[in-house]
């Protein structure tokens, strides 16, 4: 019951892999800000299948159509209902999954808990599903790019064992991470992701990787203390895309292994603000953004689909060899750069309308 | 705007550090449950200062007592009022920091949020303020306990750079984590601990920590796709706890360097039910538990307030160099033990009311 | 920043009066109902234009297409997409009110909360909008009537002056309502119902009316106290559909005038249960329902377009005479009949839900 | 589970009439703002028991404490816990209802939720249980005093059949009200008001009664389309309060008898603003306030607590003779003023702070 994420800049998505449409509603986007159905096909195109020989061959131009909530070129300030049809659901190819709940996806989760098995391609436990967080986070990057100036840059940092060099203090352009089918930061780390998914491929295999995104630009003063932290709303973003199974915010669990006198991040006079000499805290502290780049790293497993046989047991408890076909990416981190980019941005967005609430609201007493 | 957790199992916190009173409201509690102070007590005595030489010595009796939502012993299912009085809130101590913002602490972020300087300890952005935290959670603890026989256990696995052996596949029984003041698995891990412990303290340093975290029992089905998956509602319940970095479901980041032939988890049939044979997915798949142990790991960083000098900027950007007076622990993670279940408390017994529902609505056609 | 309505059964509508489409999301549905675009057609068919010589002549035939959430007849318990297209916008009937805020309608308010001037037809303060909510409702009340053997039946009890017999304790069937355009409970009613609306038809002007509905089936337990009380939320489900001024539950403001000891509703015992004597109470007491039927009465005022020449100002403050073209209702009660009905429907399977997740909590203690 | 209201200011109430305190938490109040315990205690003595011989003997100081959130006279933007202690309870003289639901009160609807029955008094379903609501709402009427000289007046309109005159126009000041213990809007009214109440106190019945009000100085733009409309929001907000029957906007069910032409409100200029020559709208175009007074009525029922016994059955369904003890109020409405401007306040508070952030979002594109 839990497809609708945020609160005051909303969005409600909807769409099975193999179903008729996916999409989303967006609600509480700010009136008047200039949009297009291209500026949400951009990260689109970022996001979809068959962009290089890395990725699965599923054919989907995912071409996006804005149903309302925008006229004459600006948004109303009411609802924007965003559309993209499925083209290429081969529903077909998940036939012989249909008593073997495939190890490690959602098939046997799903069945437990709505008590039925989807046809085919996950329903909802599939990429496809995201497709709807990209758009919305297309709109509400653009919205705080306008208003703020803030810039949201995600990119590969490891496949299997490959690590990129961290870049965390110098984040690559966005344009720089596209110019590599991998979305690594740089010609060597892109070579070497590239050999690692390629092996994988040769094997039949899956991998999988790290993305790390940084946003700049976001003032001090964004994130909800107790609950609505802004590293706990991130990490729940984070977590909430497929196949995500870790968050670090600054230091993570490196940090952990520190001592204080080493992880405090000392404060220094700026450019017109108090800022941090360190960045450990990942422009986060008490769960408020201190105006200096927001860093964090999210961990993805390898896709369970894998074309090689498997060991495992049907839905009656029966040992099986599993051999799946169906179309699937043997690592998912490419693509998912605009994902991860588009939850920040969602959160983020959420983030700054509540505060701008709260600024507006002008207690009496004269602000620190 | 957000000291309000959950949809149906519901807590809203509230209290400064060194405010008149910390406590919650805990909204949703299922009617008809046996319930005393003493049953909330108990995880709040696991929480409170001064249980060790290890830990702060503010002297705090923490004394709970139900205001509410109870009578003759039983839940009514109306609101639980929980409230704890502070006796030993010293605010002076804190009044030197007025100007200076504590690196890596949340007094810069605070007054760039609200506008002003919360006297003396943080406010809000205190451990004070997961009391409130501890004293639901132990009620949605007992009523999952009784309802389904779920089990939260949660310790200690690293301080600084030592770490206890992976105890998740056996973990140990609550009673053995209480055995030791750092709350480690086992003797060797204490002695380990403690040492670092003291070694931050004679160097009037901090240190960080790790704990783990095992949740048995919870059937299959739990977790609401897409936006309330299980583990993001875990991230997010974990990065709202204060000092925590990152959060790792089932083989987490280890999990983005591996294949997926060796990281999926083949079915096997268990006792009447299919399982998995491995537990890399942490006992979630597509964010629904599937009936194997829930298994995460919590990173916390080291406590940002140090009784050594530090060399910071106060908040006109002057260089300074701050010596903090005040009451701290050096570590946080022995304590933080029972907040870590507790939240996680929170998270499942909503997801265990969400699934209830959903069950219970019973669609036309035959359950799977 | 609210186009989403329910907590567990929850819809997000989207649409302007004049754009590509309108329609809804409806997460939460509980899987496994039996589910076609027909089951929601029907409803849709008696909310759309064009039914009679009495409603606006937009010639729209409102076909929904299921977009999602529904695999081989029965809802997956993902989230329900449902479109209908626009295909009789004619914004520029309403290009030469650009610079005039019609009188009672929603122009000025608009242009002032989103600080932009919609072309034409009001955008989402239409009926239009009401798309949305009508098919969700439909799933709603056939999810209740398949679980709970709910039943839901509103009519037309007054158009202008002219009243019908109060039908709340014989309530007629919904084909008998539908018998007749005005959807009066009665053929003497819908005759004075029908002079009326001639009536004001002739006089290029417009009238108001009163809905009465009455939900039978319910059991005893539905309602949330004490902010989500059913009267409430009833209120504020009826509060929101365009051109509603008031709600009254059981006696309303006739119970205002009356002692305690003629309104008061005596137990009394029926088949198998403990029921009330009278039903001043309209079903719900204390904020939940009592078993008894649910009856409740919704005002709305005349339509505030009208073909009469109207005194005014401009967006300027200047004066002038508006004569509205564009194509509208001259009552707009017979076809709120099935918006009332979904939008009651709505709140029942929430607060259904809702109750269904606490009786399956099952607390230890014995229940009474 | 619903004892939570609001989504930017928002509060959470607790707390039963025979249990040890009720009160509330407010989360979201914008920092800054001048507070004291005496700005809440001002509502809560118009609201407490024993204030005249017309209310309940129930003798309750209803003293208020401030727990959290408010440092040095000014709020800190932290949750402000808000708690009364319960000094009169005497469930004791509840003891005999033990078998018998009291009819038209809430025994039996509780009972049938919860499963069991709580002692005396009604626990939540009380008039105690407003206490939280009023605490509340005198601090975001305060906000809003101070902000945008909101002022909110409400009056008793009605008492069983006496009605006074339509002071919508020409409302009443707050002391002007409080000069009478009905909380007539003027002396004779209240001559009639006393008659009616020493009346129905005479013959050991009760009487309901109407409550008018008036909200000034709210800007044009609050209130949030389609399903947050703000008459939605009041709608919801008054039927939540006990004994509550029925709320009309503007003209209400008198306006569903009229024609449009005599309805709608002609534009006029105003001083440096677009008004309305008339306001059957009652303030609120499209679910937007239009800056013109906001003025609703709330209709409540008679007390279900008589003194007269009465024939009804208990909860085996045999037929008794109730008679009651307890104190109870023979008319609720000259205490429940307070109630509803409370209610009102955290509605129109809760639309501000959302609007505001909407005005501070600043989409790109020029404003009208």
């Amino acid at each position: 019951m839990s497809s609708v994420f945020g609160i005051l800049f909303r969005v409600a998505t909807f769409g099975e892999s193999h179903g008729r449409a996916v999409g989303c509603v967006v609600d509480g986007c700010p009136p008047r800000l200039p949009l297009s159905e291209a500026d949400i096909q951009a990260q689109l195109d970022r996001r979809r299948p068959g962009q290089s020989a890395l990725t699965t061959p599923r054919g989907e131009a995912d071409r996006v159509t804005i149903l309302s909530g925008v006229q004459d070129g600006v948004t109303l300030g009411t609802p924007i209902a965003l559309l993209v049809e499925n083209r290429d659901a081969r529903p077909g190819d998940y036939a012989s999954l249909a008593d073997i709940p495939r190890p490690s996806h959602a098939d046997f989760t799903y069945a437990a808990k709505y008590g039925l098995r989807a046809r085919s391609g996950g329903g909802r436990a599939s990429a496809r599903e995201t497709i709807g967080r990209v758009a919305a986070g297309a709109i509400a990057e653009k919205w705080m790019r306008l208003r703020f100036g803030v810039e949201i840059i995600a990119w590969v940092s490891a496949v299997g064992e490959r690590e990129a060099p961290d870049r965390r203090e110098q984040p690559p352009m966005r344009a720089e991470v596209d110019r590599y089918d991998t979305r690594a930061p740089d010609a060597e780390s892109d070579a070497a992701f590239r050999a690692e998914i390629e092996a994988v491929l040769a094997a039949r295999d899956s991998v999988g990787g790290v993305i790390t995104c940084v946003c700049r630009g976001a003032p001090a003063g964004w994130g909800e203390p107790v609950f609505g932290k802004l590293e706990a709303e991130l990490a729940r973003a984070m977590l909430s895309i497929p196949a995500v199974k870790g968050f670090e915010i600054g230091s993570g669990f490196a940090g952990a292994h520190m001592r204080g006198s080493a992880h405090n991040d000392p404060f220094v006079r700026k450019e017109g603000r108090l800022g941090t000499a360190t960045n450990r805290s990942g422009g986060i502290q008490g769960g408020i953004s201190n105006g200096e780049d927001i860093c964090f790293r999210v961990a993805f497993k390898p896709p369970a689909t894998i074309g090689q046989p498997q060991k495992t047991a049907n839905f009656n408890g029966e040992p099986v060899v599993l051999e799946a076909k169906g179309r699937h990416d043997p690592c998912v981190v490419p693509r998912a750069v605009p994902i991860v980019e588009s939850m920040a941005a969602l959160v983020l967005a959420d983030a700054a309308l509540q505060q701008l609430a709260r600024e507006a609201a002008g207690g009496d007493a004269r602000r620190v």
